[in-house]
């Protein structure tokens, strides 16, 4: 297969250009691409929501797992054949206002959207963005590790603890992930969603499920809790009637995590968080440890990603993969198989 | 003077009734009230607004101190002539929706709204309620204590640390609290309100003061701080533009308190809580440990609370006394003197 590569050149159009291997400076590492999956977000750049951000035309794509194939001078910690997954930030100069959480930086770059991204055969990135997989990891797996570490993140900042009841709003591959992250924590999950196939998906993994258009979810939560409510909630869908459902499903001193992207300000309901004393905790991308946590639970088992990968693509069928997610919301994820 | 008790009886009116102690049954004490202030609160019931709550007449009042005067049976721990102040919580039966935190419990009952209150010569509560009061403090400034734990309260939940840059918007007597309560660990405050002499009194308290409608809050916030932003931001105000200026002010990982009431819900920036992992923490009334702290900085001169006490007045006015508060929005606090 001759190395390929996805470039978004704006107007809902991929060109399948060729992946021009960079050789790695000091520091640097290339690869050679195993998966890329699909992001919600590469959908947006795709749909011409992002174009101010993104410099057509772009290599998109930062759900990488891929084997190492050079390294840059003064790298160390990793060999060439090492399979790998990629944490695609690149941390500018710290601000004061980062307070030290370069995650969130000022001058953050995110590779795949401000940077050349991993949706291509050979793809050069700095070391530090590398997490070793385990042997037992197949490649396919590890391009479920960036999403999965966002899910780790949020179940962290969550601070859900074992024995716990957890409301997930919204259940694409976020909130799937952070469903299964929740439960393996030992708390019990109920995931509401409007899609019937994804619901059946997440009820087939152990998950209560509820539709809100055919069922009430606060009344389903009370009688899940006996009337104790949720412990914490994931705000994942986005929707205005998920943000009004947030703050009637907590408990008192109830956590609700909001990890969707709500572009425009939204009602909120502030006298329930005076009145229970809620916490609102916005939570962004992932650190380190949650790279780590999620290869540690995929390598477990415990994430059921086979049954997350909805599909395989080869990379020159982007075009036609990215418009059949749009025809199809019932998958959850697919991966562009990016070489060999 | 004769034992006296200030009832609310429906459309701004104040009658001035008899006080008539009720023996104390088991854990329960009767105080002779010293002096009761004039809550935010007091205003609202006085306004109409809590009519559906308020069940009328009602003795109102909770900012109370007091000096035991007689004990039920089983009372531990106090004997009279002690000097105390009030934490008017009567607890009801827990639920699990509480998960342990009583002070907002579903069944809590605040004193002084749906339980006969402290304005009043002679007052019976039961003894869990009570905090002993050092020689030093006054009754004066033991009637401050009740406000004083709402801001040690507050203060406490958004986790202020020596060296830390807040923000408190909003600067009636809970918002000055929170400023002196914030400084006392260490923190560097800035204080935005609307009214100046409420400013030049927070000015000279060591607070630094913005007024919005003269200056740019935010930019004084980035200038004060060379960027970085604000560690942790109260919002008091209870208004739209509080709730606008709260998630501009934080910088990334900061924490915001919502201590306001806001009766109907707010347009919020939920992305900025995703972008920078901004936390919001309400905060509602206080736990015994904040009356305790509150009691401590009193009693270490850390609240300058004769500052704070604007008027005291005999119970007879009481009338004059509301009426006069709504007329002149420059003062902090008004206390009753309910006995000699």
């Amino acid at each position: 297969m001759k190395a390929k590569a996805v470039a978004y050149t704006g107007n809902r159009s991929l060109r399948i250009g060729e992946s021009v291997p960079v050789a790695p400076g000091a520091g640097e590492v290339r690869l050679d691409v195993g998966y890329c999956g699909v992001c919600g977000t590469d959908m947006h750049i795709f749909h011409g929501n992002m174009d101010q951000r993104v410099k057509m035309p772009q290599i998109i794509g930062h759900e990488v797992s891929g084997t190492v194939a050079e390294l840059g001078s003064g790298v160390q910690g990793l060999k060439v054949g090492d399979t790998v997954a990629v944490r695609p930030l690149q941390f500018g100069a710290p601000t004061t206002f980062d307070n030290g959480h370069a995650h969130v930086g000022k001058n953050l770059k995110f590779i795949g959207i401000d940077l050349p991204g991993g949706m291509q055969a050979s793809w050069t990135v700095p070391a530090y963005t590398l997490h070793k997989l385990p042997a037992s990891l197949s490649l396919q797996h590890g391009a479920m590790i960036e999403p999965a570490a966002v899910a780790c993140h949020d179940v962290r900042l969550g601070q859900v603890k074992s024995g716990e009841f957890c409301v997930v709003i919204g259940g694409g591959p976020i909130g799937l992930l952070i469903a299964l992250v929740a439960k393996s924590k030992g708390a019990t999950v109920l995931l509401s969603e409007i899609n019937d196939a994804r619901l059946a998906l997440t009820e087939s993994l152990g998950i209560i499920v509820v539709n809100p258009l055919k069922q009430d979810l606060v009344e389903a939560v009370r009688q899940h809790t006996a009337g104790a409510m949720a412990d914490c909630v994931f705000e994942v869908s986005g929707s205005a009637p998920g943000v009004q459902a947030m703050t009637e499903l907590s408990r008192a001193r109830g956590r609700i995590v909001m990890v969707a992207i709500h572009p425009q300000p939204k009602p909120v309901s502030l006298f329930k968080f005076f009145w229970s004393e809620l916490q609102l905790i916005g939570a962004r991308l992932y650190e380190a440890e949650d790279f780590q946590e999620a290869i540690a639970l995929a390598a477990a088992g415990r994430l059921s990603l086979d049954r997350l990968i909805t599909q395989v693509s080869p990379i020159e069928e982007a075009q036609r993969v990215f418009e059949g997610i749009d025809a199809r919301p019932d998958g959850i994820k697919t991966l562009i198989q990016c070489s060999n």
